[in-house]
């Protein structure tokens, strides 16, 4: 699934459709070096037909496709030189006569590791710390009002390993990560998500899975810690940490009210509910996460849960193809190997009216940004009422039934089924 | 959105990218007259690039494109006879060694209707069932196991106009719908969902939308009632019905547990999340939805269900615009018009394995057929553990406590919150 090439660069058959050229081809036939779905369909389709395209699988947000923004030249300048994707898109709302427009700018940073894994944990950190900076930077300098990093953005996703080793990368909540973060959110007056590998000293050092909330003036507003913990594949984290003891928090910043959903909880549309439930109009859900486990399911869970909740999500996946020292195996009865897999990135946004943007590069480091007016929110609530619609008593019912051990679903069965076999 | 062509001849312009002829363009610039996003892009893409989108956008299956099945001459002889779409797609499961693979064949028809909604009632439910017949007969002699036809087909979606005489098309639940079905059900030995407009003569006439189970011996096994009721846009549906009474019942039929999502509920997860718990295998999503508000989410909203649950979902969308006698204004200031939009068909079916079909037509009558190894379900739920990780405690004590009037959101705000406007 993996390859180092990101060209785009196309040729045409002779029947005239757009061809993917050797170097984006790999052995199995497949192509891999591709950036994004929509800069491969926007590269391969004629304009009317992408915009018809794109009206389907992007959407419309006010009835047009999705506004872009022209970002400050140093931000390009950084993007440039330290060769990250750099993308900013506008969603709208209808203007409205009693509320001003709530226009936020939000970002999300997605990023591969910096040195081998066989290097000093100290080295490893302090690189991934040294390579970030400058994508912090340009979302500095482009205006970012809510930040939010990748899941346990400061260290490998050691998970796979089993290895207990690398619970050394575990930090205090106001630790070195939190810390190298507020600097950033008070020069740049930005609200900075920080999803880190948490160490719990006063409960006897209990490892979790945790999103620190950095306020716009460097101060720590609170912790989420993530809810869902998988048991799928490589992604045993249940070694490490367990379920999260936080709730469903919101927080409310000075740009808006955001909630966290660390990875796996984006597949529990409950975890998405209670959030909405509780006031979020941004959710950010900082993932790690590789291609042939997921990635046909990346965009839809966010996307439903944007739409469902009506309020906007911010999606981030880590990058690139990590390496550890030590072959692990993967419970599928393959031979021992190194890797992950490759976290194919797309990091994205989606809005409650089911438009989205596209995705960040499949491969490389980058930075999306977009404005939202938070108005959106509140708009979809009048215009498709899920809420009003939900009927919650009848699902409170439900739950409190099933969660009882001697449940018993509610089954209709056809009193002349075993007919059907005689 | 309408268009009468449905023809998808492309040439190809001079930078060689297919594309739209000008009958497939409409007056906006759009274009409208193409059969589905699949066909579109299949037209317009190389083979590599196109299996490369279709991994992306409609999935794997046991880690290949879906699989297709051939049909009887008859079901395909009955497709060209009446002009209706007639597609059929495979998913497999993998081998088990304790289970045998459960393979159920299920079937969608979508259709447009048949007569002016200015000719005499009796007289156009009686053309949507010969219309409807045929299809039908494709599906018995497909060997179709069950067979799901889509809201209220037996009538035009009349609700957007609010005039009350359009109850008239109600049926009791053994109504003439009902035993127009039970007919096949017997010939064919066919499970048969019928969704209909319903009157409930014991309960003073009163009116819901409702689903009848019919068995394979054309017996009726039971029913259920919509849950949700919109009241978006034209689809005010609560001037006719009021929330369903019947809770989430899964039906036992003899060839599977399957439960039905009536339209607008598939815009709540708590509605497809309670036909998981009570232990649907597939569940059919009747609906009858316009392009302008929800051709983007269609897709979207299904396939996070059947990911979520565990499930297969079959989701079903009426074709064509409907034309009402009276105009009738929409709530947004735009003129009286006399039609709802165009109903964009897309039928089809997703897996929990996050794979799909392609789509049936946005514009014509279709049988969407699918081979489905229900093993699929439990392997998903081994494989991704998300009733196991699900937390379902955390939700129903959440939710006994959000539908109290007094209910507080958990919420944490930065202290610092009002230094910002200082």
């Amino acid at each position: 699934m993996e390859s180092n090439s990101s060209k785009q660069e196309k040729v045409l058959s002779e029947n005239g459709k757009a061809e993917i050229t050797a170097s984006e081809s790999s052995k199995d036939g497949s192509i891999c070096g591709f950036e994004s779905l929509h800069r491969l369909l926007e590269a391969s389709l004629s304009p009317l037909i992408f915009q018809e395209v794109s009206r389907l699988l992007i959407g419309l947000n006010c009835g047009r496709p999705l506004g872009t923004i022209s970002l400050s030249d140093s931000s390009k300048a950084l993007s440039s030189k330290h060769d990250f994707d750099l993308q900013a898109y506008s969603f709208c709302a209808d203007k409205e006569s009693l509320r001003a427009p709530r226009i936020v700018r939000a970002g999300l940073i997605q990023n591969s590791i910096a040195l081998p894994t066989t290097e000093s944990f100290f080295d490893q950190k302090k690189a991934i710390f040294q390579k970030v900076a400058p994508i912090i930077e340009a979302a500095g300098a482009s205006g970012v009002n809510i930040l939010c990093l990748q899941e346990a953005w400061m260290m490998p996703f050691a998970f796979c390993t089993r290895e207990k080793r690398w619970c050394e990368f575990a930090e205090p909540v106001d630790g070195e990560s939190t810390q190298f973060l507020q600097e950033f959110a008070k020069k740049y007056n930005m609200v900075i998500v920080n999803p880190i590998l948490e160490r719990d000293i006063k409960h006897g050092e209990t490892l979790w899975n945790t999103a620190v909330i950095i306020g716009n003036h460097g101060n720590i507003i609170g912790k989420h810690r993530k809810n869902h913990i998988p048991r799928v594949g490589d992604f045993n984290e249940s070694t490490y940490y367990m379920e999260g003891n936080t709730g469903h928090p919101v927080f409310e910043t000075a740009f808006g009210r955001i909630g966290i959903n660390i990875c796996y909880g984006r597949h529990h549309p409950l975890n998405w509910l209670a959030f909405g439930l509780n006031g979020a109009e941004i959710v950010f859900n900082p993932s790690a996460t590789v291609g042939e486990l997921s990635e046909p399911m990346w965009p839809i869970e966010a996307r439903n849960a944007a739409i469902a909740n009506s309020y906007f999500v911010g999606s981030i996946n880590r990058v690139g193809t990590e390496v550890f020292p030590n072959p692990f195996t993967s419970g599928n009865g393959k031979p021992p190997h190194a890797d992950f897999g490759h976290f194919y990135g797309s990091s994205h946004f989606s809005a409650p009216d089911a438009s989205c943007t596209p995705s960040l590069s499949r491969h490389k480091d980058g930075l999306m940004i977009s404005d939202m007016d938070l108005n959106l929110c509140r708009q979809l609530k009048d215009k498709w009422g899920f809420r009003m619609t939900a009927r919650y008593d009848m699902y409170a019912d439900l739950l409190a039934r099933y969660v009882k051990p001697d449940f018993e679903p509610q089954v209709i069965s056809d009193p002349l089924l075993h007919k059907n076999t005689a």
